[in-house]
């Protein structure tokens, strides 16, 4: 049992799609989601507080600046602009892959768990998660 | 076939459960482990020398350092303390799920592997690993 | 259905075994890589400008330097060389396992993914990286 959930995204930030997964699964088992690309990520986070989203991008602007800091002034795949490499660093330290158990037909998800798309280009995008249910 | 893993932790650090996993694991496929919080991770590393665990979180701290240091104080969700957010943080970067083929009822493990669950908070917790096997 | 890839390396940096991969699966279900060691590590990243992986080279070892750089004084596990620990760390922040759906006897990879075993030692090694399908 497969299928594809398409994340519309209108710049750098955590995009929370939980529900649309939690109505699709069904069953025991294990979900694997993989995202299609190499410049934004998936993530498992706290879904209560939103200053923790903005916490988490305010710090990974500061570890992963934009290509037009003067930190960053080594990087060379800057043909897309200033976010087109720092997306490749950023999708490289964070999840490509998530599996999460599944039982009765629900995600065993902790109380504050959510699954986020994370953005990391400026420019709006359709991000295909590919997803699949094995037994 | 799935269960639950209980880890209880009293601070910072790499708590090895390898050996409760390899008990519970059974015939071939696939195990999925994912951890059911937002504060902590999952690990596989090296269970040899212990020295290597002192050092990667003599790392962390420095790299995703508490909330009270200077070069932290952009950080906003702070109510639960200085070890909150960079809580978070660190599980964003750390896997919250873990995938380890089986063959024979063995995890195919290197030599030098085993499994962590890295707790970021001070105070002591009862973490919750939930487990999966797929065939 | 489970196998091994072995990848010769020669030093830190990005080694593609995506078409090793292709060859080998077959069917639907889910794809699972793990690689059985604690200093190299997984990534499925860009595989078209070649210098997408010489500048994630550079920011590892930027971000992660050797243990003979002054910044990284505090590290006690360095019997093995100043690449030993560093490699340690890169291995932690970045993929030891990957989930990759297939369909029709295809990984449902983006137009732009390659699959990569990531070098983190100077020496030579032969890289393990088992692999199961579950359906």
């Amino acid at each position: 049992m497969q299928t594809t959930f398409t994340i519309e995204t209108t710049g750098p930030g955590l995009y929370e799609f939980t529900h649309e997964v939690a109505e699709w699964i069904a069953g025991d088992g294990v979900l694997t989601l993989f995202v299609r690309h190499t410049s934004c990520s998936l993530l498992v986070q706290e879904n209560a507080d939103p200053v923790v989203r903005t916490d988490l991008q305010a710090w990974l602007e500061r570890t992963v600046p934009r290509a037009d800091d003067p930190s960053m002034k080594y990087l060379r795949h800057t043909l897309e602009g200033p976010d087109d490499m720092p997306a490749h660093i950023r999708a490289a330290i964070l999840p490509v892959s998530l599996q999460i158990p599944l039982a009765d037909g629900r995600m065993r998800l902790g109380t504050w768990q959510g699954i986020y798309l994370w953005e990391h280009r400026d420019r709006p995008h359709k991000r295909e998660v590919a997803a699949a249910l094995t037994r």
